[in-house]
């Protein structure tokens, strides 16, 4: 951001604010019938379909460290999160409300960035951002987003439909997003360190992006529709492979094999794992804010989805008594442990 | 809240918090298929009806001062004013998702404390909790709260519905949270002055009430539906009728007199009022927080509600020239000034 203009929020005042930021905004679907300006948006669902709806809340200094995120990228990712939840139920996403709570450090041109952010997700995503709540915060930044989107029942796929032999299916690549993270780490502290040090962020251009910009999986569910296969359960990756395979497995009352050797780990995130030391299977299992899904296909639908590069086979469904196992190169079975992030017990 | 135990939030973790905080919440509509427990919420519209979406956010510090406001109001003011907005499209509340930061100064008891408020709004409202996102915040509280009602579009009242000579009314009195809160402010400087101090909060029930346990107006739409009155544009009062009429105005493209002696102010208001040397105008006009529902009807409509105590006409809307007028006692005509609160501007 330049640093050339800073307007005061309070020179507009909150409803000044809403004007500036949501009088360009452009409905995209259908059943946005009315957006942001009045006390709540009119939003008419396609016939005979069900609606979903999903939370999320970032906090400064708890999901994010501005001294490293671009706001425009803050924004793009807060927007990434919450209709991910809305893919993981193999649906789709329309609309977005989003609550912000800025203090007076933030300008007018900086909460331009962000909401450009957003609106580009939106853009990108086919998400109409319908309403909304700004107002000042004592401390750091909070964007809290509610998503919501649509699908017939029959298709929906909670994390409660996983049967026995069934089989676990994992989109794209894991562990980038966290390796992402360990680099931006590294440079703010060689930073803090030494303040005029430039970071060192070359070649490492995956991870980053991974972490700073992640995408929804929004791709899957027409995917999964143009292969005929109907995942029977499903979920986002946000908190780690090993923590999601345990909600499948303790909603869906069944165990879980995960097969070491099948995790989908992309060459980049092997070499900065190997870089900092960590085995990059620790960044698949527990890294997290891959924002990929994860679900469970029928054993029968295997033909029809082995050949997709963009989907991978890991494991499959157990019986509850068996739990969920971590079934190594060696062919060794060991309990997977998740020590995914948690909210109330990390900060970054 | 006693001071016996105290549970730390880190010893649960936030599945640990969630699952304690969500185990025993029923579900009360039809329309929630699938609560708190997935990636989404799953909701099914009634047939043929819009769905309303609307989303605030209440921020330690600039919404709420927990010095003075128990943690079980709080809970219930927060849903009580998210639930009044889908009330003030004339339609019906169903569900709320529920964000929530929180530093480590809370306990679990008194997360329990709010999450009670908040159901016990929930039971009275028939609203169902169907989702959330919890999380840790650097410093104060804050709680972002989504509601989702529906309505058939046709019963819909936006901002933007008033013509001429259609008749403003207000449900109930106004005013009165607004002398709560100077009440909460004296009692806290005393306290602040001299600690051992006592509150003296007797005989001020009803401007407290108004305050710390705020009620939306739900019954309003059933009001009007048997009065077969069709509201034309609604709006609830969040932050002062002055400002309300002006954005019914500004949306509807008219102008509106608002007749000084037809305000509802209740005499315990003006009592107070008095006492604090404030004209009680100012507090109905500027005050804010009353969460009545201010709207137009048709001229014609005049004789189906002019009988009801808990409607009052108190103006009409006149041609968008004319612009927003206080008519004085006097028979004065004035421009209606608002000063309403603004969460970028304004502290409490």
């Amino acid at each position: 951001m330049s640093n050339t203009t800073r307007t005061e929020l309070s020179e507009l005042g909150e409803f000044g604010l809403i004007h500036h930021l949501t009088d360009n905004i452009l409905i995209q679907n259908k059943t946005s019938v009315k957006g942001v300006g009045d006390d709540a948006a009119i939003l008419t669902p396609p016939e005979n379909q069900s609606c979903l709806v999903s939370t999320d809340m970032l906090v400064e200094g708890v999901h994010f460290d501005l001294s490293y995120v671009p706001l425009k990228h803050l924004g793009y990712k807060s927007v990434v999160v919450n209709i991910s939840d809305i893919c993981a139920m193999n649906a789709v996403p329309h609309q977005i409300v989003v609550g912000l709570a800025l203090s007076n450090r933030f300008s007018l041109e900086a909460v331009d960035e962000l909401y450009a952010g957003m609106l580009m997700a939106c853009q990108r995503y086919g998400i109409d951002l319908v309403g909304g709540d700004t107002t000042s915060s004592r401390s750091g930044l909070v964007i809290s987003i509610t998503a919501i989107g649509y699908a017939p029942e029959a298709e929906i796929a909670t994390r409660s439909g996983a049967r026995e032999n069934e089989l676990l299916v994992v989109s794209g690549d894991l562990g980038a997003a966290y390796m992402g993270l360990q680099i931006l780490e590294r440079e703010k502290a060689v930073f803090q360190a030494a303040p005029g040090a430039q970071p060192n962020l070359e070649g490492y251009d995956y991870v980053l992006e991974r972490q700073l910009k992640p995408e929804a999986r929004r791709d899957v569910h027409g995917l999964l529709e143009t292969l005929e296969v109907k995942p029977t359960s499903m979920i986002d990756i946000s908190d780690g492979l090993a923590s999601e395979i345990k909600h499948l497995a303790e909603q869906s009352g069944v165990g879980f094999d995960l097969y070491e050797e099948k995790i989908p780990v992309s060459p980049r995130t092997i070499e900065a794992a190997k870089e900092f030391n960590i085995d990059y299977l620790t960044c698949a299992l527990n890294g997290g804010e891959d924002y990929e899904l994860l679900f469970t296909i029928k054993p029968g639908d295997y033909d029809k989805i082995k050949g997709n590069p963009d989907l991978t086979v890991i494991g499959h469904a157990t019986a509850d008594v068996m739990g969920c196992r971590l079934i190594t190169k060696s062919g060794e079975a060991i309990a997977l442990k998740a020590q995914g992030w948690d909210a109330l017990q990390n900060e970054i």
